[in-house]
């Protein structure tokens, strides 16, 4: 990813999506969109970076001083604008940068990312523009990865999944959900992971297996739970995003049950998955299965979710989303069921759709493994 | 922090502080201030969640359905308002919060988190309303820190000092930055450091030294590189920052000299500190030394930041604070000497003020140290 004109390219692609949107600036902060048009990264914090990119010129940046060689040996043009550590000079940059380029008057920005700190600077340095979300013609570029990107993802599937098969022979009742989190952590470092992940590990048990978006606790494992991992990796910049669901020594029927229900919704959606599909129709074949097993209620979730650079963008895999799978699209097959005060089942696995059809990248194993 | 009336006493305070400013509602997204406020974590996505804090009436949360458990068993009252994965649902969800409410006229939010998506509903639910920054309300109180605050924050110290200890043995030529980054962060994790860091370790070799917000590349440490680690723990949400420099056997007598003149910088810094001066002391003595050696046109930045739950927050450490320093506060002490070309030198410690006086809460030695 570091020939001369690679991120020329991708600056050209956006032109011309500007072009057709009818956007005739981009104002970026420090974001995954950033990185992918610049390779650039930032640390967000007090002080504002601002990246514009304008129909006719050079893209524009305004960083801090102290951030200046970041910027020194791009294989692009690029203008840089900077500023010392007073906040009351940072306006006055601000509007200098914009005064360097062509009149704007119709501006993107990235809603997710950007912040009111950015935002508040950018109406008062052009208070006429218009400003509206440039999400879509973003996630527009980046939803088609190329053979770069899905080599980075297939390698952070990799790293994730040997870092799970490393981890699984210290679960067991008396291990704490924060312990196996950490060592699990320690195994995605060692197989590769950079060290910025998407998320760290989640990894819920018992009661608190029923609540999808778990943050690990002290709860120590106990025979009878239910235990959600979901965990993943980041190799060059692409992250992967998986979960899998274990039982703790011998647990209830029920939960034995909505284990197996899931495996099939799971099995459901990947085979629903093809090029030429619709992300919807994903949904729609995974939740069948659970809605026709009577615990509809308890799938309280979409199916999935792209993932590239963020472990949430393009393409949400959602029943009313009639998006066409493409090549290069990928996304995260993920139903589970989630009973309140008993425990929760989910089986994540990660997808490609190439000129050939739909690829899973992941394959551990989906049966229910009894651990302990 | 678990006790019944922590987080309503915090609430208290947050209304009493609200009276003075004049706010009648702040709204917090997921945040620092957020988990201070209440304990609760969300991870930051696509869909928008929000904290709405009113004079008269316990807080009033506006959440993904799927994240309803995080709110039940809360040690203080709260209204919950939950939304489905469809987001054309979610501005009327987020109006009717408001409408819960009396009636929002001026309103404070957190310039450096809250997003533009967030924002953008907000000022579609309540038009009339004024939005002001809250931020320095909400850091004046943040900015004293408890006496569990200020423990979390040595347990984090000792932990970084701890696992970069654990990982100075493999400091060679030859080692590349990324690898030496990522063994510290296991060490991290082994020394009870929580996953989610405050920020990855930086460690930049050689020339990428000058760089005083490197990101680890794969450059392989080499003999005459000046090293420089900027890494730190998290610890109950709480975190430490520090900075050493190193030498790979032998450098330059230039390279010594300001690892001299940096190590008498945080000296004269660390000495400065003191119950009833100001941080703005603190930069200018540290600033003093640099500039009297002929090196203060290389230190690019300000003397530290405060630190918390926030790695960068009050207080700035910057020469035009006049900031009185009073008991419970921490930051860092952090000059630097950037040679372009060449390569640089930081010192980083964590200082704390007591009613005795301040504080320097990490103790590893500050002399140039040659390994290799």
């Amino acid at each position: 990813m570091s020939t001369t004109n690679f991120f020329s390219s991708r600056q050209q692609k956006l032109i011309k999506a500007m072009q057709q949107s009818g956007f005739d600036t981009l104002v970026i902060t420090p974001s995954p969109s950033l990185f992918y048009l610049t390779g650039l990264h930032f640390h967000i914090m007090e002080r504002p970076v601002l990246a514009l990119f304008t129909i006719s010129m050079p893209p524009i940046m305004v960083i801090p001083q102290l951030e200046i060689r970041k910027t020194e040996g791009l294989s692009f043009p690029i203008q840089v604008f900077t500023y010392s550590d007073d906040p009351r000079t940072w306006g006055n940059v601000i509007s200098e940068a914009f005064n360097q380029g062509s009149k704007a008057r119709c501006v993107g920005i990235e809603p997710l990312h950007m912040r009111f700190l950015e935002f508040d600077y950018i109406r008062k340095a052009i208070p006429d523009a218009e400003i509206l979300s440039a999400e879509n013609l973003l996630s527009g570029l980046r939803i088609y990865k190329d053979n770069d990107e899905i080599k980075a993802m297939r390698k952070a599937v990799d790293a994730a999944q040997h870092a799970l098969h490393t981890t699984l022979p210290l679960v067991k009742p008396g291990i704490s959900e924060i312990d196996l989190a950490a060592e699990l952590t320690i195994q995605l470092l060692r197989y590769g992971s950079q060290p910025e992940m998407a998320f760290s590990p989640i990894v819920s048990s018992g009661l608190n297996s029923a609540n999808p978006h778990a943050m690990p606790t002290n709860r120590k494992l106990a025979s009878g739970d239910l235990l959600v991992i979901d965990w993943g990796a980041r190799v060059d910049g692409y992250i992967s995003d998986l979960t899998r669901t274990f039982a703790i020594e011998k647990i209830d029927s029920e939960l034995s049950h909505i284990a197996e229900i899931v495996k099939n919704a799971n099995i459901a959606g990947r085979e629903t998955a093809s090029l030429g599909g619709t992300a919807g129709e994903i949904d729609k074949a995974a939740r069948k299965v659970i809605d026709d097993a009577g615990y509809g209620e308890f799938f309280t979730h979409r199916t999935g979710h792209g993932i590239g650079l963020e472990s949430h963008e393009e393409p949400y895999i959602r029943g009313d989303n009639s998006l066409v799978l493409c090549p290069g699209m990928t996304f995260t097959i993920e139903p589970g069921i989630y009973l309140p005060g008993r425990g929760g089942v989910r089986i994540e696995d990660n997808m490609l759709i190439t000129s050939q059809g739909a690829e899973c990248l992941s394959n551990l194993d989906r049966d229910l493994l009894i651990l302990g």
